[in-house]
């Protein structure tokens, strides 16, 4: 596979440059038979959409998506889904500037060094300008993931701004609902310190700079038993969902690199009876052992750095090597990380969709 | 695919429990012509195999791998390796004490959950012992990736121990030959700081306990180029070949999680000219951008955890969900750190395998 | 994979029912640096396009392919191509006659039986309308071929119609050129027995009835070497590609079925020496031997059953299995062979050019 | 993939030469539960082996088969089956002669145009010995679909020989059970063809000349709804398995070519109820509609060849490209068909065994 797909039985392939006249995708895997709410998915790109506050770029999409396929009478029937989604706001004379030089930390180099040519304008097909379209596929993977299990509680995924720069939520990763998240433009849950990130934030844009740090997701309700042994650990499917993601630098599950300093007698997580069902009394595992989910929180962190684009002078070479220098110019985010919240959620949301899928396979 | 295969055009797929007959697996892709020596891949296995030193578990694997096809007078032929590895010394009446409850923090419980069925003895297809078929995989892949640029420098993969719980390695990532890194049995490069690191280990084993850490891998003159974009970003395939190795908590790469704390003004790699080639200043990428590798060091960390096999009583639950207590017998590594070198290698050279193969499509 | 796709290396899946608002397909795979002329894939598509002439069905769709990306300044960039084909001239209306009762040998029952839930307009899924976008995947699949030997001569497809039911044209399968092809509007190149091929189908189509045939395609100049031993060789994947057309019901490679009828004395074809280069004094072998082409024509017979849609009435049932009967309605085919020769010709496009890319992982 | 493998969830890999240390491969996918006879395995390999009578080659493999994971106490666990089956018989110096020369009609030329390299010893990778493998993997398919419905009738496949050259059975495509078939040596049902046609086996044996024929194969009892729309239809993935195998020229489903004379008046298989099932009243269709199994008999005609190696002298070139001569020498069947049954058996097992997993995602 060439590399524009995700997932083995729900699977996403994605088309579709920053500046070019449509992005777009084709969901396969999808089973007959699910309800589809197209404002819910809608509602979902509107989060990931720029020009959304003034923390986020002043690029005005309205990320309008349309299924073409894969729906009757407003339920799934089984075929791949096929959408589009219209570059309104392309403005490729912008991006003049960086035809015939690379901007550092971009993909703009090696993009050159792989293939010989390159569509410059917005960072072509290397712009987040694609995550737009696994929003779309997260969403519809959620509602899915809904009705599957129409007794019980549905696997759940939600994801908040933990750390801006070195301005962190003081408590633990926790599950946190939507409405809570997106009660401030940061998508932090803890209003105080939201409101600090924001500052921050707004601070360093208009010294023309850019700031990281940290997105938590938390999936509940996942049944245990989904995820492969060996190579298609489930955690090591979410890893390669969430390191596709552009900016990403670390990733940790559960205690993570905090764990790594812990001993095995006060790392590990004892088993418990609890109400009828083995539940384990810690959560150092986040959810997952041996690959496999154990029925707890599923807990990850993502850590992603500063925006490559500033609006200060840096110094760079030329397609031909020659040294020079350039300043972002075009609409940029002083801070990836409260549009990275639904990009988080969808690829995890993608990878459970998959797993709730290959799981059915297990048994006779 | 069901979750026992890595890569797309070099290919391995593995096969085997902790104590069954054997281990093995399917290496296909190997391009035709690559001269193999065959002890070079029995040296990688015995810088995995236990037994190795008093840091390690004392089973007694011999670990001796037998090479079934796709050689020719010493060539590969272009078709598939097949391989396998007797369990010489598997011992599963030494397990019997977990058949019927589960080892907190293993797979036990997310096996059963999932199959419904599962083999025991040592852990069956969630032991690490599945890990020697990785090996010989990326042993294989080291000597083509060395045979792949006659004229050129070869793509070099190294990995060592860089912390082991609070004992941590004064200097930054680097390069370092496995000579350097074998020097000492805790695979670390610095010899003050191994020593403090051995102490520690032998001294954890005596309290029948467990300490985890983080082990750096380094792959230089990688090429500019390898890697996709979109979701097969070169860094995405690396996070998903070292997630599925057991015992990770964390990932980073480059600068990592410290890098999420700077401003973009400082974390930019600026290009700069060197002897006619295209470089960067800096490195905080580490190698990689937009997915794909653009020529300087790919640097990743990975976090493991303390091993969950202890020697002292834990509490748990049995199959049915009785309160019971267990504690570890069998033959374990008070850490996995020095063995988990020679895997986290093997795992990054697989991808880059691959990934150097997949790029010779990039271009008309 | 969920069955949407085809290839490994150039990838084509595909999305669209028949009376949606559009078909479509992202390619991926294509190598940057291949010229792009869009006018002939729109050629192609006109070569498939209903209502051509009296012999096809009368829908009028423009089937106007608009490419969304992975194309700059006229040249493919190495990222997927997405691509749209509007429905533009669906009548749902027309097949309210289906809805609730299953016409006999379409997919209607079996995907009712797969899914639980069916698009009944005009087959949806199941209709010969998706092949639009194979067309649209094999037209960029000749362009890339056409400039992979910028030296060479280059890997040229071409089909026809061989029989229509039992007239069949004279002479043994050979190369003809497109314009020989469509000299005439059944797409037989010879002019005595197209003539009465042609009167044979409006004869038929005026008793309200259907007829079959045989469609014969020939790929010249494929370089010695293509395809994989074992489960991929190259006629078993041609083969897949061939069967997944709608209505095929036998294929033969080369001397096919009268070939198994020879001893192998005469069947094998002896190896001669010709202006330097290896070739075969014949050609039973249809150009593939062991699964690997061997630099002769590959000529391979595909037969297709007559459209299932006739418009004199038959028995069957309704979705609750109660007996009824139905006649066709709606705008159909009396014989599906002329507009069947582009179809074939893309899907052996599609599997040559994938492994011409597979190819280039053989040697180190 | 690189062509080693067949299947998406219900997966086989093989390796091996045939005159290296061992044949194997592996088989993923198979669920947890399964009940396993082993010597059913082999029952089905005996069926396979050379040397069971006068009518085929005099090699002397025993073919034993090892399973060497994915099994405890009886039962699948869920992960991979490695296998291993060692060459017994190898006798290398046999093939000396045509080390430097390409045999007719073989796959020598074509591997080393693709590989630059070949291991000459008995057709290496390309000789039928590989299928060896595929019967294992085919006689653990069937065992799975055997325990698919405890309550229904299991889905059943069997083959037979219908036609030596022109010495065919009476009767139309048939489901026989084994014991019939395997009544008499050439494995065709019917007592009186059989023996004509051993006769000519036998008088073309003792010519040193070879001859080929058909093979049918029926699976009953696959319920409706198994397989999948556009690429993957269920025909297109038994079509590509089938065709890879060695010496296959043609391939009919249902009707076949002679349904391509036929109107659509008569040619389509009206819908009936049937003791409350839908069923179709005739079965041109060969059990599958548009890509999907609609429950009535899946009915498959294969074509193969003469075998390529014949005893008396045949023309040919060194790999020099120098004319030569050649005759041949090692041991070898004067007629494929007898040990073709088990291996066409075995494709559409594995075939069948798929899809039956993927159907399970068909629904929510």
């Amino acid at each position: 596979m060439p590399g524009s797909s995700i997932g083995q039985r729900f699977k996403l392939t994605t088309f579709g440059e920053s500046h070019g006249p449509a992005l777009g995708g084709i969901l396969e895997g999808m089973p007959a038979g699910v309800a589809i709410d197209i404002p819910r998915i809608q509602a979902e790109l509107d989060r990931r959409r720029p020009g959304q506050s003034q923390l986020t770029t002043a690029r005005k999409e309205q990320d309008e998506v349309t299924l073409l396929s894969g729906l009757y009478e407003g339920k799934t029937t089984g075929t791949p889904i096929g959408f589009t989604l219209p570059n309104a706001d392309a403005k490729p004379q912008e991006y003049a500037h960086n035809e015939d030089r690379y901007r550092p930390s971009h993909a703009d180099y090696t993009y050159d060094a792989k293939y010989g040519i390159r569509d410059h304008r917005g960072g072509g097909r290397a712009s987040a300008r694609e995550t737009a379209s696994r929003v779309v596929g997260g969403a519809l993977a959620r509602q899915f993931l809904e009705q599957l299990y129409p007794q019980g509680p549905a696997p759940q995924v939600s994801a908040y701004v933990e750390r801006v720069q070195d301005i962190a939520m003081p408590s633990p990763p926790a599950f946190y609902p939507t409405q809570t998240v997106d009660a401030n433009a940061v998508r932090c849950p803890d209003p105080e310190t939201a409101s600090r990130m924001e500052a921050r934030i707004l601070e360093v844009k208009r010294a023309g700079d850019t700031v990281g740090g940290s997105v938590v997701v938390v999936a509940q309700h996942v049944p245990p038993g989904w995820g492969e042994p060996v190579f298609d650990k489930l955690h090591a499917d979410l890893a390669k969902a969430l390191w596709s993601l552009p900016a990403v630098k670390g990733l940790e599950l559960g205690s993570g690199f905090s764990g790594t300093l812990m001993k095995g007698s006060a790392h590990n997580d004892p088993f418990v009876r609890e109400d009828g069902a083995i539940r384990t009394a810690t959560n150092h595992s986040g959810g997952i052992q041996g690959g496999i989910s154990n029925g707890e929180d599923i807990v990850l962190r993502v850590g992603f750095k500063p925006v490559a684009t500033i609006l200060t002078e840096q110094a760079t070479v030329t397609r031909q090597g020659q040294d020079t220098t350039m300043s972002g110019r075009g609409r940029h985010d002083p801070c990836v990380l409260p549009r990275a919240v639904p990009m988080v959620e969808a690829m995890v949301l993608l990878v459970l969709a998959d797993h709730a899928l290959r799981q059915r396979n297990a048994r006779l």
